[in-house]
Formats: structure tokens, sequence, C-alpha cells
């Protein structure tokens, strides 16, 4: 007998604890070529909002009355797999259970040597590759050009901002409270941030923060917070649209305004992706990004729950930003 | 003296002949390296329509009680440069005016042997060259693919439904009545041309017309149009943000969907221009244009009006959707 997690049912607006349903479950024997886990670490990040849905994605939506699946690192306990052994750390997409039993293909060994088990979650993991191909592949940010990144003190965001001071840009943030700000400016070396909650003008707020207009905009957020970066973009900006979090609990199509007329007065790119696109190149970035926390040159944070019963309200808590970093769940 | 037509107030919405006034204006001597021309041909186009307004864009507004300028064939009746002759004929960024005098630097010789003077302002001139580029360098068309094209019956449109069938695509026009339509299903061989002021479901319309989805989609229109297209789009399109005429005229921020969410599901890419941008690449395109328009592969029609007192009327023209192809005034 395990614990599980199941949605209960699907989220109107901003998921809540009745959306979900904590269950007691049966583990099946182990096959040959199968692994028993007991979950360590539970990855939660807003796609998974998207998942809930009921509607066609670049990932299938999760089924009422089934376990929530995300990204899990997890150490096995009992093994008939020849590759991996009793004791290994692994990383998958993995349902939320406190064990499991699972086939050992597709699961990804990892160090705890190297780095502590979170970062694979999170730097070293699914956001931090986001974070590097989609600013370096669709922004190419130049030395001397004005990076503005929102979410900034997310487990992409902050990711993001780095990477830009590290290629010599100007680095601006927005993210939601002071806090926030004060890490990003003094731990990691942003330029400026924006306060988005406590600017009067967000506008004039993001002019006087990029007094040479924004050349490229890394986009975890959308809705208004984008409306007042894109009127600062300067001809020939890339726009990468990685998440739009501030949308993800809309009930009805969000309206704003249309931004066409300025993507085509300022010749601007602007690219949606998702991770997954960049499968083929996962070791290049892996490779960069362990040399930069190696270094030093990155750093990180985490915001760690812990008690595998507070999955839901740690999931939740996406939504109020109240993360500063990776938001993870350790068992 | 010579006949000028001036921008008389800033059209607030739809332009009106009384935003235009016709003046007699003296003309100067002709000083060394400047020819006396009359004009022959105007170009009348929708980006003109921004540089009515008074704002920032990416070429400078015209100035109130000044000449109108645009694209204009006209033919050398006097010169004191050694690089044109009297009879030459020439395309330049010119005054609407009857006749007038100006550097010979900046004039393109052209030549009506080669094709039809009203060409130079269409298919072999900057409309063809915005087809051309904005198809081929940002939606890249692979055969097979589907490729939609908005304005498909204006100056741009029809170049663009007609390299996309040279590429191997399948290829849906929208346009706005069935003459346009007939011409571009019967004349220029699109696969499908949609109706949009006759189409009772213009989403459903779309989708009928591209039973695989939209790969590619350049933009001459945006709108309500645009919004029945990005719901279409397949996993990698590439949408062309070319123009935006149905919302040129509008005197507040025109709101709609927020499409981010839309090109982050289907990693999808959006892309504004201009032509100025591709100006090094020119030789390139007419070159191509040429060549197609010499073996037939590339066909295009004028609407033509006659008379330089008829500019404004022309011009006022292009917002009811009355032009099939490129819209000129002959003198």
């Amino acid at each position: 007998m395990t614990q599980q997690i199941v949605l209960k049912s699907r989220p109107v607006g901003i998921p809540t604890h009745g959306n979900f349903e904590i269950k007691a479950v049966d583990l099946p024997l182990l096959e040959e070529g199968q692994v028993k886990l007991k979950a360590h670490t539970f990855s939660v990040d807003p796609y998974m909002r998207g998942r809930m849905r009921d509607e066609k994605s670049y990932v299938a939506p999760y089924s009422v009355g089934e376990a929530i699946v995300g990204g899990v690192v997890a150490q096995v306990i009992e093994s008939k797999s020849n590759t991996l052994n009793v004791g290994d750390f692994v990383l998958g997409m993995l349902p939320w259970q406190e064990a499991m039993v699972v086939p050992a293909a597709g699961l990804q060994v990892v160090d705890p040597n190297v780095a502590p088990l979170a970062y694979y979650l999170g730097i070293l993991g699914m956001p931090g590759l986001t974070a590097y191909f989609g600013l370096l592949d669709i922004g190419k940010p130049k030395r001397g050009e004005t990076v503005v990144v929102s979410g900034a003190a997310g487990a992409v965001g902050m990711v993001v901002g780095q990477i830009a001071k590290i290629q010599g840009c100007r680095v601006v943030g927005i993210a939601g409270d002071d806090a926030k700000a004060s890490y990003l400016l003094n731990d990691l070396k942003f330029d400026a941030v924006i306060n988005y909650k406590s600017s009067e003008n967000l506008n004039a707020a993001i002019a006087a923060a990029c007094p040479d207009g924004v050349d490229v905009y890394f986009d975890n957020v959308g809705g208004e917070i984008s409306d007042a970066v894109m009127a600062q973009i300067n001809k020939g900006a890339r726009i990468i649209i990685c998440g739009q979090i501030s949308l993800y609990n809309e009930t009805s199509v969000p309206m704003g305004p249309r931004i066409q007329s300025t993507l085509l007065k300022q010749s601007a790119l602007m690219q949606g992706f998702i991770i997954g696109n960049y499968a083929s190149r996962f070791t290049e970035g892996f490779s960069a990004l362990a040399k930069w926390v190696a270094t030093g040159e990155l750093k990180y944070s985490n915001t760690t729950y812990r008690g595998f019963e507070k999955l839901p309200e740690a999931f939740i808590a996406l939504f109020e930003g109240k993360n500063l970093g990776k938001l993870v769940v350790e068992v």
C-alpha cells in the first residue's frame, strides 16, 4: 500500500484543495525490467495547470480520478532491472505517489554528489534547460542589449537573467514582491528589478529601467505585464513566449491589445516554444548549466515544502506567486 | 506651375476627401544634378495610412500642409544630370505632383519594354518584393504544407499565393468578394478561396479549406480574420505579419483574444517585417520575380484609376476593399 494524489475534479479558475484527493493504492509485484521507487522530491510546475484542462495542448490532459504526473526524483528501493541498482537516485515523469513500481527504461540516473537532488528538477532540469534554449536559441541576446524577463524570481526566470548577464546584457527583471526584487538585485546581480505589484505606472517603470528600449523579452507571465513590456520593444526585438502563468486560471478567452501592429512596426519576432523541442540538445544545455553552477556564475534558489500531503498546497501556491525559484516538495 | 496634393488634415478613422487638398505650386529652376519629371503612374498603398498619423513608426509621418509622398513612376522631361536623359522612365519615392524637380540621385531607371510601367509599382516593385521575402525568408514554406494568405486579392497577397504554389504548397486565400475569389481560383490557381464577407462561420470555413491545418499564415489584414486563422495553426507554424489593413483606421487600441497562448501551445513563430529590412537583397528578389513573370508562372492584375485628381479617391478605395491587385493612378 502507498499513498497517491489524484485529480478529483478539473479546476475552474484557481485550483483549490477540493480538486485533489489523497488515496491509498496497492503496488503491483515487480516484473522483469521494473524498479520500485521511493519518492524523494516532487516538482510542481505552472504547465501542469494546462494539463488539468480537458483540451488539446502540447501534452495530453490528466484524467480525472488518476494520479497527477510530473517531474520526480526518487530512489530505487527494489530492482529487477540490469541498469538500475538499489540506492540509485533517478529522475522521471512519474505519478504523485510515495512509492511506485515503474519500468526502468525512461528513468535518468542523477548524482547527489554533483548537485543537490532538487537541482535536477530546477537549474539542471527542465526549468534550467528552458531558460538556456529559450534565451539563447530564440532570443539570441547580443552584448550590450537589454533583456527583460517576467516571472524573474521563478524557476526559469532567475536562470534567464543570469545567463543574460553572462552574455553581457543589461538585465531587467519583473517580479511580484520586494524580497524577490532584493534577491535578484543583490544576490543574482540583475541590473534592475521592477515590483509590478507596487509599481504605480508599469509602463513608466519599464521605460525608466530600459533607457535604450527592450531588445529581448523572455515572457513567463503574459497579460498586462507583457502589454507594458511590448510598449518598449526596439526594432528587431525578440519575444520568447515561455509561459503565460497570469492567464492559466482564466475561465474565458483572455482579451488584450492586439500586438500584431507592434510586431509589424518594430520588425519584431515572437516565438512560442516548449522544452521538448530541444530534446536532441539536452546534453549541450545540461553541460553548460552544470559548468556555470560549478563556477558559481549561476546561483539558484528553491522553495521547498515538506511532506507528500503538501503537494496540492504547493501547487496552488504557484499561482499566488509565493515561491522564490523552483518550487519543490520533499517527502 | 503644377498641381500637387497635400495632406490637409490627419484622418480620424477612415480617410475622407476633406483630408486632402489640391494646390497649384511653382516649380523651381533646374540645378545641376537635378531632373524635371512628369508623373506617369502613382502607387497607392495601405502603409500610407500609417504615415498620416502623427506617431512614431517605421517611416516618418507626413506633415500637414505638405505633399503626400509615395512610389511614383515618372518620365524625365528636362535633365541637368549626367546619368538620366530626357525620355527615361524612373521610379522613386516622390511627391504627389503632376510635375516635379528632384535630384537624379535616388531615382531608379525602369524599362517599359521589360514590363508595363505599373508593374514596377506592383509585382516587380515593393509589393512583389514584400511577398517574395516575407513568404520565403520568414514563412519558409515546404512542399505539401498549407499556406493561408489574407488580403489574397491585393497587390501583395496575389503574389504570395502564386509563389507558394510554385513552392508546391496548398494555397488558401481569404478575400472579400466573389469576383476576387473567382479570379484567384481560376486565373491564379489557388486551391481554395474563402469570401470572408459571405462566410457564415469563418472558423469552420478555414478548417474546411485547411484539412491538414495551417503551416504558414501570411497576414495582410489582421483583426477577426486573423483570429480565425490562428485557431487552425499547426505545431511549428510561421505567421508573417505584413499588414493589418483592417485596423489602420481604428481610433482606439484594437483589442482581441491574446494570441501568446496559441503561439506557446503550437511552438509557433510570429514575425513582423517591412520590406526595407531586405534592401540588400532586392536584386535577388527582383530577378526571381522577373523570371517568373517572363515564364508566365506569376500573373498579375492592377486596378487603375485615371487622372491625377483621382489620387484621394483611389487611396480611400483601398480601405473599401475594391481593388483587385495593385491599385495605381495613371495620369
